[in-house]
């Protein structure tokens, strides 16, 4: 048992394949901005959404790109303001929720978000728009966490954002949205889904409440996810994906993540991995490594998930991410051996990797790199 | 998968053996009514809770009785209002947690509970006045849901009430307030507690998020009910409980209970049983029954707790609550065969009952009670 622990998610999850086309029943509001990205703009997810809502005024502010930029939260606020918006949903991955907690609060709020973030004095006040997250992958987790990450420009660095006004109100949870996805999207966020569930499992401020859900999430990412990846249509095993992200994400939105989510970050923005590849490619060897001070718990993990042991877990994953075309060595994604110390460096100043459970410095983080160079 | 599911426990969970000494530190207004029962007043508990709120103006409102009656709520709403106390803090088994939560929104609101409750129509506004409850058994669950149940004397019966306002904004978690309680008391809240999470877990409404909450529950409450029985000074075992009981709550906040709650109505009211022993007299019996319509789940659940199948678990049970003194047969509380299709009858008339995994009516709850006659 832990000392101490606290557990506090607000939003109203609601869960059911097919719940978008009923979003109208969850808005409050007459003015509504959905907030996407180009991609579910051109094939026409958001304005299905927007269909849905008859007797609404919609606009759509869908210009959000991955690792979205604090500029474009600035947009999204001014699109909202315009158009006196008292309902932002934010539908798509991590991007698009992220984007759509923070232009939801500068409804209510002034300036940019460079005010209350990177530097910035202000304090949010109390958020009065309504906020409704519908993810479009099984992944992010971000409708039910009190984060937004934002790529700060002026700093140059992709930075999260903690705020008790972006807890949605309602995260809509519909595997339909998800049979689109192409294979290589199921596989890459289904991982970064994986990630969270067990980051937050053996996080050092890992508590009871979330380590019974990251088991259950991890065990459904691994029994359901090479079905959703080889039978995009298959609604069973999307909508036990899109689950899994959300336990996921409630588990972690508690403990927040560790090595793999800092190490990521230099893997996104200076090799251009996608976030889910970026975790998912150290995620083997942070099994591996996390024996080192949560052994006990990892192996009853793997009683649970029926592997004999860490190592053998850790094997299996390589295999299943392998089956799905997923890299699983640095080289893959254009590392070489000269950048390791640079990417355990920024790793290491990311304040989570502290959380891993295992000795984390410059020499333990260039080790673990090279051993999957 | 389930087609549908919700998931919404708005209240912040703390947990700390000693939370209870820094209770201050959630404490937002000045004038403090604490709800508790003539025990906990008698031996100090309650004013050890008020002397941790230097600074504040605390009243004590400390006449609840088991199965607290409308009456209760309208005494300890009266205490609120005269105090004009902007925080109600209920704290005690689920009989001071229940009656906090209706007596804080009497605080905001005019009349009687009756008004709101059992043929009133009254809808309560949004309540204003902070509710924190503090548990002092670990079994109740009551600080993690949005119920209230009240024996109604008109009516001549005890019934719950469900609202939105009765999400506590704290539950405070403390071990340490646990120590005191008699080992009898210790086994029937536990086993309550274990009620909670395997009815979440096998009934008709569960969903993915609390079938893992209830899972870990059922294993603790199995691995330290019996220490904190024998040892009551065991602040791990007693840190654990609590936190079972607290998970089990979070899960059956969203499924609510089955069978063995519905039959715990009549054997208390009628028979005089305390709540936690109404509950698992017939847990075995029940354990047994869910194989109809739920057997493969059980199986699962367990192999995860560590038993061959579903009778072995209901042996195990029976032959637990045997070691803590418990009745395991209903003749134990006096009920007598010519009492059981009332019983039967009394049940059945709760609607939870159909939420069982297993055909309910008059003749198999009547062969299901005989059983363990």
């Amino acid at each position: 048992m832990v000392d101490k622990f606290t557990f506090h998610m607000p939003t109203t999850v609601c869960f059911e394949n097919g719940i978008a086309k009923k979003v109208k029943d969850y808005i409050t509001g007459e003015n509504v901005c959905i907030i996407s990205d180009p991609f579910l703009f051109e094939n026409g997810t958001a304005q299905a959404l927007g269909a849905a809502m008859e007797g609404k005024k919609v606009v759509y502010f869908s210009r959000i790109e991955p690792n979205p930029s604090c500029e474009s939260v600035d947009e999204a606020a001014a699109c909202i303001r315009e158009a006196k918006a008292d309902c932002v949903i934010g539908l798509g991955g991590g991007s698009s929720l992220d984007v759509s907690k923070m232009a939801a609060c500068l409804g209510d709020n002034e300036g940019s978000i460079y005010d209350y973030y990177g530097g910035g004095s202000k304090t949010l006040k109390k958020r009065k728009t309504q906020l409704i997250c519908i993810p479009t992958t099984a992944g992010t987790g971000s409708e039910v966490t009190n984060v937004g990450v934002y790529t700060n420009k002026k700093a140059g660095i992709k930075m999260p954002m903690v705020n008790q006004e972006f807890w949605p109100d309602y995260a809509l949870i519909d595997g339909e949205l998800t049979v689109s996805l192409p294979p290589c999207v199921t596989a890459s966020t289904g991982m970064d889904a994986f990630c969270h569930a067990i980051e937050a499992y053996w996080n050092k401020e890992s508590q009871p409440v979330c380590d019974m859900l990251s088991m259950g999430a991890l065990k459904s990412i691994l029994e359901h996810i090479k079905t959703a990846y080889d039978h995009p249509d298959d609604l069973n095993a999307r909508g036990a994906m899109i689950t899994a992200s959300l336990i996921a994400g409630i588990s972690f939105s508690q403990t927040r993540t560790t090595g793999i989510h800092a190490l990521s970050f230099p893997l996104t923005t200076e090799f251009g991995a996608s976030h889910g590849t970026a975790c998912s490619i150290t995620l083997p060897a942070f099994i591996r490594k996390s024996r080192e001070q949560a052994g006990e718990k990892m192996q009853q993990l793997c009683n649970y998930l029926g592997y004999p042991d860490a190592e053998a877990l850790a094997d299996g994953v390589e295999e299943l991410m392998k089956s799905m075309g997923m890299p699983v060595r640095l080289s893959q994604i254009g590392v070489r051996e000269e950048n390791l110390t640079h990417i355990a460096q920024v790793g290491l100043s990311a304040a989570i990797i502290r959380l891993t459970p295992a000795v984390m410095n410059e020499q333990t983080v260039t080790e673990l790199l090279r051993s999957i160079l």
